[in-house]
């Protein structure tokens, strides 16, 4: 079978030079007569692709030196703990945006953390089908940090304007979202994403995390979740990923090649418009998300009934088109569009919609 | 530069067939149509991956269905808190016996969890050249388990015999020797191991756990490092290191068309035997551990003086032999022959040393 137009949210598609490049170089990489699977991650030729990526990572994002960039295990899921040990004490106010599951789950894990964790607003009352509207007076007070999920994969939402809380830490969960859309990372005083959606392949997630404001952590937080010893050890405290680094620091030489965000963002915005408008225009599917909430990187639709969400995953697949199914706790469908969905296969979602529709009127 | 005989104490080498293999499907895994970085750990062909990687970790280690196997991510380290928070509640007795750095890093974890983890015993005394003798008399009071770590990476150690403590729990780090020795996973109540030293890459671990030891984690552990909900959830709670999972499944494959672990573990003996001989009867090198105490992983050793290593070093990597430089604690020299190092590069590494001394007599 020829390449399929993969859907999936996440793991995700990535781009074909991206993906020819690392097959060129298994088994020897650059003629140095090993693969990088087997570089210890102390010689220099690896410290040379880890630094690059952190390198690159910095000049796409526009990041200064105020910020520290670490490389970690765990996935976001992982951090959801970490950030809440490494921004706050247990017993400090912080504050949470719940958008959908994974928001839940964040909040959850720092609830085992801190007994002060409050969840201060959320979409739930419509099954997450919108942003709420937060300002500084609904945080806690004293709040060490309001964290929000910048894109909700499950349900098709983002936050289309960022809240205004002032001088409180704003921390975001980007993982759906990094380098998909431009953010000034300034206004962020954490920003972590797990790569395996927009920016490589599972197994490392990114922290971005402005020095200042981290806390030293309690005693008995792990030595692996603490950021300033990782800090310290340029991600390197025990063995990092380090495949799944050498991935990323090839999937952010990809997106510099392509012009950067701000050319991949207009590009996304393009993909979502035509599939938004195809749906709007269709007497089949609706969108989910209230359209001031509209992801561009997750389109999420239904059908009237599930025979005809069933009957159109086997149309789209006979086209090449996989993994539109939506996530179970909403159904439906969902076509996630990352960086690495080329427009063609966005063009080829919306014809097999319009030609379903022509056969199913 | 052809291929390079990698000495690498981890991530290292590994077999040049499974990175073929690799390398043939990394771009359309199958003929799938997408690669295995791609896919969704939800999707039913990544199941059969990370389901038969399972099946056949059981059928090489003979483990039953008393025990749980987990693919989790943070390397051994993020296990030595993950072992001690699962294998006891922070007021139970746990054992620790520090025969190295990463002994005593684990046991350094333990007790950020637990106020009664203890060092019972220690082989520091002689700079970890041998390991120390334990029987139950030497465990604390209703000892919920003693920790040891069955190959000493960095000192090139390892345990010949296992400890005798009746029915306490075993619990061990098998990073570094895991299916380069056989054992009886019975004698076992837990074994975890990072992949990348002799199973696959950096960024995933194996935790062979016999269920009925688990306890029902306290409150606070974060739910990704609570192995009930990890077994639950087929170590897929959140998304898991899909493609090192992927590699550490050829490893097996790998290791099952080798013959199993009985096979390898004679060739790893002769390997061990051939090099230890040499340096034996070497007038400028010696072996660092008591010969009882020796590791058929990690063969480390000395010269006169830091001249003459750097030397060997320089003149070794001239004949295609690289990462044989001893760790910073340590100094000198280490060979590590895990199983994907080939008997011909241990005698091209032999034939190095002979005619160094030759041209250094």
């Amino acid at each position: 079978m020829d390449r399929v137009y993969n859907f999936s949210a996440g793991p995700s598609m990535m781009p074909l030079p991206v993906l020819e490049s690392i097959q060129k170089d298994l088994v020897n990489y650059k003629g140095m007569g090993l693969s990088v699977m087997e570089m210890s991650h102390r010689s220099k030729m690896y410290e040379d692709i880890i630094f690059a990526s952190r390198e690159n990572l910095k000049k796409i994002m526009g990041i200064s030196d105020d910020y520290a960039i670490l490389f970690l295990q765990g996935g976001a899921t992982l951090q959801f703990s970490s950030v809440a040990m490494n921004m706050s004490l247990s017993n400090d106010n912080i504050d949470y945006v719940i958008t959908g599951e994974f928001a839940k789950k964040a909040y959850e894990e720092a609830k085992k953390y801190s007994k002060n964790a409050k969840a201060i607003a959320s979409s739930e009352d419509k099954k997450y089908t919108y942003i709420p509207t937060i300002d500084k007076s609904v945080l806690s007070a004293n709040s060490k940090y309001l964290h929000i999920t910048l894109n909700n994969t499950i349900y098709g939402t983002m936050y289309n304007a960022l809240p205004n809380i002032g001088d409180t830490s704003l921390v975001a969960d980007a993982s759906s979202i990094i380098l998909g859309k431009e953010y000034d990372i300034n206004k962020f005083d954490l920003m972590y994403a797990g790569a395996q959606k927009n920016i490589g392949i599972a197994g490392v997630s990114v922290v971005i995390v402005k020095k200042s404001k981290l806390v030293d952590v309690e005693s008995n937080v792990p030595s692996i979740l603490d950021f300033k010893k990782q800090i310290k050890n340029d991600s390197m405290l025990n063995t990092p990923p380090t495949f799944a680094i050498y991935v990323l620091g090839l999937m952010l030489e990809w997106v510099i090649s392509q012009g950067g965000v701000k050319t991949l963002e207009s590009i996304n915005k393009e993909k979502a418009k035509i599939l938004y408008d195809t749906i709007d225009n269709s007497k089949i599917f609706t969108a989910n998300a209230s359209v001031e909430s509209r992801s561009i990187m997750n389109v999420n639709f239904v059908a009237k009934d599930e025979n005809i969400t069933n009957s159109f995953i086997d149309f789209a697949k006979t086209k090449g088109i996989i993994n539109i199914k939506g996530h179970k706790a909403v159904g439906g469908l969902r076509a996630s569009i990352y960086n690495a969905m080329p427009i063609e296969g966005v063009k080829k979602l919306v014809n097999a919609i319009k030609d379903f529709e022509l056969k199913n009127k």
